[in-house]
């Protein structure tokens, strides 16, 4: 089968591998029929992800048909068309008993990273019962897509742990793909203002589009002056940090009032300043998190009921084949302006 | 009157002052019958607290007898036993009715800060109505002067922030009287273990008294490998910070489980690494807060059914007319193992 491979850093090819089989009785095969690159496989390419080595097949988000199961899965039959998580859980251990499936110890972000992923024909789903989600008839395939990621981690570890409520003001640092999803989801709590920033204008206009009450451009603009002022110095009730740099983490303890909430979605490969010697007293709360994927099946609802327009995202679509397209497209988003890239095996 | 001030940084005397006068309607005149000192007087008299200016008589603890009422109180009289709060609320602005005192745009810590405060014969209380307690009948006034302060902020910003639950594994980096203080409030959610951390053996003695399971001198042990150890590798899942140095605020980075929550009560006065790039994939949270005293009331239950043994913490005992020596046995607390000191007028 037609693969994506991580091949040394920087370096990445679209190869021939022989397709996946069944190695406990709790797998699944699964032919992709879309998939999609994520942010974390262009920081798998550079290097930042230690744990994924070369040779690896990327990708942790995608739909399908089952196309073979172990003999233990009971939920899912050949031809069932499914929504595949970006985290395995095995359902059993202690943390996925706390609902905290990220770190499932036989599992969580395991796809695409310590396993073969997505980016094929052909995928291994381990846990498929815990791992998989069936898609009811009629779906629109292609918005789900952005529900194997994308919208969980938005919503997961931008909005409900940055406790968006009503009224509340928030900001997002970052209208890339998660902050974006962070944008759409975080309206289900109907906040009183969502401040986006970002350095690049065509993201800021799709936030415009998606809901955003104010956009400001940070190579513009004095982001902090600016936010502290359209709060009355008040500062903002959540902000959630979806870029994964120190300055735009700073940002965030600046702009954040008393009582507020700082919701790291990024991904850092450095540490970053913590003011505690102007936080100590603030009452504020910093939170991080990989997506359990806890929410998908509540937001499969939400994209089906059309209250989530989870579609917008996408900008381009390739073929398996041009998924060497697909990634330039997706690495030079300044110039393409590209959000999420659509991959059709 | 005789009042203890802050002359200048380093520098502080026992003075003779005019006593305070009511100012406005809703203040009340307290004859102070015992306060004590805190280690943010110590933080004022370094010059680490911008706020407060030479001048200030210091102190935001105390108990005593109403004195004088403006004429808006309406819940003391002349004679009342009351409890002094280190927060003084006006119980109307926005952040009073969110039950977050602390950030009262009116009141919060302004107490021997930037009102005069409680190591006097007399002080000025505003908001009287809702900054102070009433004492019932036959109660241990030594024990209460842990209210107003100590036991709340070790309650509040280390063991409801940290959600000590019943199993937890709790790390309590620090054991002065704030880290013993979380340490006795902490067993109110009986959690399974209660790791004490300090560099000082004497307030290990005392912690392990006071129901550690395990003491760690960190002069002496590589505290996170041990902590390690006794976690199985696991990590803890509550790690309050009780000191407000970038040393013990990395420790709890480094010992914190997946899941896990730091809280962060010690004053800081520098910034502090975050290891963003080994926790924003752990799903923990930091909180930081100055004290509301919204849990007071109970904590005054619990002190008189002797749920909290609150006056263990007090080690020394002087009039007001040696505040000095009081100062002087607080800050060598290294050589006089002094945990609370309380002063008597």
């Amino acid at each position: 089968m037609k693969a994506l491979v991580y091949e040394s850093i920087g370096k990445k090819a679209l190869c021939e591998r022989p397709a996946p089989q069944i190695l406990e009785t709790t797998d699944a095969i699964i032919r992709v029929t879309k998939t999609t690159i994520c942010g974390t496989d262009l920081h798998i390419l550079k290097g930042d992800v230690q744990s994924c080595k070369p040779g690896r097949i990327l990708g942790h988000e995608g739909v399908g048909i089952v196309d073979r199961v172990g003999s233990a899965v009971v939920t899912f039959r050949v031809g069932d068309h499914v929504l595949i998580s970006c985290i395995s859980a095995c359902g059993k251990c202690a943390y996925c008993k706390n609902k905290m499936y990220s770190h499932c110890i036989n599992g969580g972000w395991i796809l695409g990273n310590t396993i073969d992923g997505t980016q094929a024909e052909f995928v291994r789903i381990p846990y498929a019962d815990t791992s998989l989600y069936p898609i009811p008839e009629g779906s629109d395939e292609d918005a789900l897509v952005m529900l194997s990621d994308i919208l969980p981690t938005g919503f997961e570890c931008g909005v409900l742990n940055g406790k968006v409520e009503p009224s509340a003001t928030v900001a997002i640092i970052g209208s890339g793909p998660i902050g974006l999803a962070a944008l759409l989801t975080a309206q289900l709590y109907s906040p009183a203002e969502i401040i986006m920033v970002d350095l690049a204008d065509n993201r800021l206009e799709v936030a415009k589009r998606f809901g955003a009450t104010a956009i400001l451009n940070s190579s513009k603009v004095d982001v902090v002056a600016e936010i502290m002022k359209l709060t009355n110095q008040q500062g903002v009730d959540t902000a959630i940090e979806a870029v994964g740099i120190p300055a735009t983490f700073e940002i965030c303890e600046q702009i954040i009032g008393p009582g507020g909430r700082i919701a790291n979605v990024g991904v850092h490969g450095t540490k970053v300043d913590l003011h505690l010697e102007n936080l100590w007293d603030r009452n504020i709360t910093i939170t991080t998190g990989l997506v359990d994927t806890a929410s998908t099946s509540m937001l499969l609802k939400l994209v089906q009921s059309k209250k989530i327009d989870a579609k917008t995202l996408i900008t381009h679509r390739f073929k398996l084949e041009n998924v060497l397209d697909a990634y330039t497209t997706f690495e030079d988003a300044a110039k393409t302006n590209a959000l999420k890239v659509l991959i059709e095996t």
